[in-house]
């Protein structure tokens, strides 16, 4: 490795925010070297209590994390916040006050933001939001916050490699709850209910309730449903309690960890694999003539992408040991 | 092709639609014959106009598409309608009364009708709903809509492969614009603001008005921003207006249909290359061993993807006319 890599390593290593930031532009930029950062670094973490914050836009979660984040970091805990943005080109990615409201409580000590902005990302949001957990993890983070914007697949797909994940809803015009059914219910591990200063805010604490109840096995807990607002603070230090026993529970050891990995694996081995092979078509002629053989109505994609992956690509069977094999 | 699927999509080809249901669940399901199904009927299609709709959870974007579907449905056009709804098993995909609302249109006549559960699914969210409008293309329909549940940035994705994206928000507390940020807001061609009847709508028109005149330049057309009501039917008239002179710029030819084509490749390609690999692990033990040497602390997940690209998979350098080029 590279001299200046392994310096910044170091520097990371001691918790220094600058080493720190650099570090994850370089994994997060596909410089040169950066597989070799998170080879190094890996044998280190896995010790940090990953929490995913995610609920439908408008729902508070940055404030709510601002919020319980700060008082996380009175604790004695360092907190690192990871901001997966899906911004737009075309916004900038800051039309609203969220990452204002972000700067606000950047200047506390002990907590160290980041956003990730989605679009035009090298290699996948999931595996791009597990490398700079891992980086953040090797920098002494105690604790790593991530928050999404939205609620699609791939936001879920983020957050369920948290170790807890808090949905945040509120109290909207009735229409809260549809925001839940996203896939996002059976990986929540605590619900809470913001701005519940606004009224209405019962009714969807027994909607939630409600829906637990019956789908929930009886062999097993049902997750906390709680109401709090930003705002007024109600409910916050029952929100504080129930993340500092998550916190608690995950030092004595997460049963998710081997199912976690199994994930981190084929989520890299995904992201290299279409990466190989995209770089190698853009290489060779970009699909054009592929494209026109289509345009023309003389082949369709499903034919070009069959015969582009046997020309580029073996998919070997290591048991027969023979070299390619395609099936 | 066996005889059986052959006979399906004769039938799907008169519009039949327990044919078109019944090939759409074959593909979805990627069971034996699917990509010959996809082969087959792929130099039939391209005509239809394709229309995504998305926003935010609440928007009340199932109502509205209901509404245009009718109206559309009524001036003669076919409709084929895709729901995606990344529906958790655990709410069994229809906690509010979406589904029911859809339901209630699916007995028009004119009108088809697919929830696609996103959970579960084998092969990419994206190239499924593609696959889904293909086959509707196929049998018949004139226009097909495509509308998420969520914004995420696979939902981003499945509206993109459209001719026509319309972007839903509601008055709802001031957070809506906020919702618009998620990147899909220069792949919109049309932004309602729906529920126009609760009062506060004229200033989200301000709000996205001003992002649009900021941001686009001074050649481009700047999208129409427009107040509905599904609820008074206050504007609707003018979005049926903006939806007929898409469908009519649809069938005078798109622009994107080169670049739609050659993401449809590599939606295929990256969905197939995935499940070759993972097939080959899961038959190849499973990474048993090597997520034990991971725990262990004797290898890292980036070592591992990388030396199980290696063993199970070569790509190729097809210029150099030889095998086993790894790079």
């Amino acid at each position: 490795m590279e001299e200046k890599l392994a310096l910044m390593i170091e520097a990371a290593r001691k918790s220094n925010e600058r080493a720190l930031a650099k570090l994850i532009s370089h994994v997060e930029d596909r410089k040169p070297g950066w597989k070799d950062i998170m080879k190094a670094i890996y044998a280190e973490t896995g010790r940090t209590c990953v929490i995913g914050v995610t609920g439908s836009p408008g729902a508070g979660k940055s404030s709510l994390v601002g919020e319980f984040a700060k008082q996380l970091g009175d604790m004695g805990y360092t907190i690192g916040i990871i901001a997966v943005d899906p911004s737009s080109p075309f916004s900038g990615g800051a039309v609203l006050g969220d990452r204002i409201r972000m700067r606000d409580i950047s200047t506390y000590k002990n907590i160290f933001i980041r956003s990730m902005a989605t679009r035009g990302m090298l290699g996948g949001l999931c595996q791009a939001a597990r490398d700079v957990v891992r980086i953040m993890d090797f920098a002494g983070r105690d604790i790593v916050i991530i928050e999404t914007v939205g609620v699609g697949q791939d936001e879920i797909e983020v957050v369920s490699a948290s170790d807890y994940v808090v949905l945040v809803t509120y109290p909207g015009g009735g229409d809260s709850v549809q925001a839940i059914k996203a896939g996002v219910m059976e990986i929540a591990d605590i619900f809470v209910v913001n701005k519940c200063d606004r009224g209405g805010a019962d009714v969807i604490v027994s909607e939630i309730s409600a829906m637990l109840d019956l789908s929930t096995e009886t062999t097993e807990e049902i997750p906390p449903v709680i109401k709090v607002s930003a705002f007024t603070k109600e409910g916050i230090d029952k929100l504080m309690e129930i993340l500092s026993e998550f916190i608690q529970k995950k030092n004595e050891g997460s049963h998710y960890q081997k199912e976690h990995i199994r994930q981190e694996v084929m989520s890299i081995l995904e992201t290299e694999m279409v990466t190989l092979i995209k770089e190698k078509i853009s290489s060779n002629g970009n699909m054009e003539k592929e494209l026109k053989l289509i345009l023309s109505g003389k082949s369709d994609p499903y034919s070009v992408a069959d015969e582009l992956i046997k020309r580029f690509a073996v998919i070997k069977n290591p048991k027969q040991k023979r070299k390619g094999d395609f099936q």
